[in-house]
């Protein structure tokens, strides 16, 4: 199975800590933004957004990183909820980071980081605004891991998730340490022989 | 079933059409934001976030519009595919939805419809930035739905997701009229009953 990833992203980490957690060997394929190998037809004829991660597996292409760990842990028939329930909890919070948590961690991480790297200067008012999203929202995911080890039950795809887009946004310097629900859960994730490889 | 909404929300309406399609009658309580009833403690109770929609099922919450098609579907076993390449299939345009297509969508429905509501002014640097994120990835569903009838083989809650927003934004007067794939799509689910319902 071939991986088409950029090192930094942090949605190609979680896929990387998944297979590694799955025990599926990844023939990992690194693109360079700075050479536009991510706008490259023959990249573009496999993820037409022109973004990454991207998996090929045999004769099937697939994209959007929450969906190739979905597909990776039934492939493997682990670290995902089995019952319709546990399935509902997944999506529930997969889809709280995508369009609310993580939108807000990588509008932070964009300005201070990427920007900074493209020459640019990081905009101090939309940082403020993401902030206020941040506030808003961590509070929710710090009273779901106050009291557990994990997001759903056992430690499954949803932590991988979550875990890469809090983990990414410490690199920009957003300060978690209010959250002790959050930072003991990452320091858990952080110790595992995936997240280090 | 009850389901918490406001009445103009697009993810609140992908509940109501998902309801209805699959013959669940939900018990509609409709808050009102200009009184700030999704702020309220009883219901931050059960949705943190305080946005909308939440379905109660007796003992269980559930919000995150996407998780609750997920959970409807599977509790009637229709609407949504079995096997685990559908199932990754159906995430991935659910998360890509979230992620890059609805956020461009509703950025340009916020400015356009929401803030001259509350009395203020349509920031055009906003729209502009957003309605190039439209421009990048609507021909990625156009694509995709050429020469098809549903997103996923046939009728599912992707259709239902992915249709609610896209038909949101065409009231902020987003215009699709170049992309034959979404605009026949989107007529041939007006016409469902479940839609206009």
């Amino acid at each position: 199975m071939q991986l088409y990833q950029m090192q930094i992203s942090p949605n190609a980490k979680r896929v990387r800590v998944a297979a590694a957690e799955l025990g599926i060997q990844l023939d990992v394929q690194t693109l360079d933004p700075m050479k536009g190998e991510h706008k490259q037809p023959d990249y573009l004829a496999k993820n037409p957004n022109g973004k990454v991660p991207t998996i090929v597996d045999g004769d099937y292409t697939l994209w959007e990183s929450t969906a190739i760990l979905v597909y990776l842990a039934q492939k493997q028939g682990k670290l995902i909820a089995k019952d319709p329930r546990g399935l509902a909890e997944t999506v529930r919070w997969l889809g709280w980071n995508a369009s609310h948590f993580e939108t807000a961690l990588f509008s932070v991480a964009f300005e201070r980081m990427f920007k900074p790297m493209m020459g640019g200067e990081p905009d101090q008012a939309k940082i403020d605004h993401a902030m206020k999203d941040v506030e808003r929202f961590a509070p929710v995911l710090d009273k779901h891991l106050t009291g557990r080890d994990w997001m759903i039950g056992e430690f499954s795809i949803v932590d991988i998730a979550l875990g890469t887009s809090v983990d990414f946004s410490t690199m920009a310097k957003v300060d978690f340490s209010a959250y002790k629900g959050i930072t003991t859960w990452l320091s858990r994730m952080r110790e595992r022989p995936s997240w280090k490889a």
